[in-house]
């Protein structure tokens, strides 16, 4: 295989500039590449169209100059991306990093800390998002710290449905408590609207905001589905 | 006057811990300590009752003991402080500031960048609300310089409710370019509902994704008023 085709990274849709709805880079202009393949298989993913089997969408093999004319051509005034997917840790995105740092973006990734690539250290921020017992996942604590040990300036988001989820949350805190801490109030697709998500949203900040050890935490939805649903490329 | 009359402040309340709802520092948990007041006098003011005749709300004489016995109560496990108004910037806050420091607490101030005193200088994150026409004020250019240049780590947030407040924030982005800028969608008390309030998000984040110049822009909404509607002390 030759270095450049190394270099080809799966992609599933490249698109923007939108805001970011999560996390704490939320509200922010972005464009987003999301890469195909995922370690996991969440109960509740909101982009199965990434990774699950029959459900995936079509994957184009993209190196970083195909990508950055891509994106060249989306925004040509908005100066960050997003990696995500799936779970963009899966791959060797160094490449890619350091393309779209020579281009003068800013660098986000989104990955669930089950792999810990070097190349995370040289992204400008990186969401470690965990799954909690409803996603039907094992927690893989060797793999979050792992994870957070590589990423160079990490924060934590963990999606919340039940207090299952917040007690393994606050767990989440508790063995990491130097790493910013989001709780996302979560979002299932084809069964959520804005009402249902805010009441979500209500539950959790009566409950985090009364539990103890939540001391610094932040509590957010995900602004892109209140505001445009579950739409794809948003 | 002695020294410790001169270090009382104004309050019309102190809640918390509750989710700040705006800006930057939106989701975190924080409370917050209200003060009485303001120079301006914005024709949408969500919070009259600090600051408008007939309207005010009863106002307290609190030094920086008094407060801090106050949050101490309301949030052993919070160390985050916001100081709002009214316009904050009006008062010496500065021994007030530096007992929070003492006790541990990050604090974080209001602003509508029409004074600035020096206090603003010693606090951890200060957010600049320069008013946009629909407020009905004149734009303070300025004042809004000078709060910026003794900010210790400044941001931006312009109200969008129209076209010309829209056209406004952008010129706020043009003359401050090393300033984070967040829009937030605007909010009429006794009008506005969860819907309402989307749909003007949903309107500003469509115009400002595509305006020309909002390179690094944010856009988000008041939190708090999705989750709790205009209720005061959340």
């Amino acid at each position: 295989m030759s270095a450049s085709a190394a270099a080809r990274l799966p992609v599933i849709e490249v698109f923007g500039p939108t805001l970011q709805g999560e996390g704490r880079m939320i509200g922010r202009r972005t464009m987003f590449v999301r890469l195909a393949g995922c370690d996991w298989a969440c109960s509740w993913c909101d982009t199965p169209y990434a990774w699950r089997p029959g459900a995936l969408a079509p994957v184009e093999r993209l190196g970083p100059e195909d990508l950055l004319r891509r994106l060249g051509a989306l925004g040509p005034d908005c100066r960050r991306v997003t990696l995500s997917g799936g779970n963009p840790a899966l791959h060797d995105c160094g490449p890619l990093v350091g393309a779209l740092h020579e281009g003068g973006y800013l660098v986000h990734v989104e990955t669930q800390g089950s792999r810990a690539p070097a190349w995370l250290g040289a992204v400008d921020t990186v969401t470690v998002s965990p799954k909690g017992p409803s996603s039907g996942m094992a927690p893989d604590w060797p793999g979050l710290g792992a994870t957070l040990a590589v990423a160079a300036d990490p924060d934590l988001k963990v999606v919340v449905f039940t207090e299952e989820d917040l007690a393994y949350a606050a767990e989440v805190g508790r063995r990491h408590p130097g790493v910013p801490l989001t709780l996302q109030a979560g979002n299932r697709v084809g069964e959520d609207d804005a009402d249902s998500l805010l009441a979500r949203l209500r539950w959790l900040a009566d409950r985090a905001l009364g539990l103890e050890g939540m001391g610094d935490v932040r509590v957010l939805p995900q602004l892109h589905v209140l505001l445009w649903g579950n739409r794809r490329g948003v």
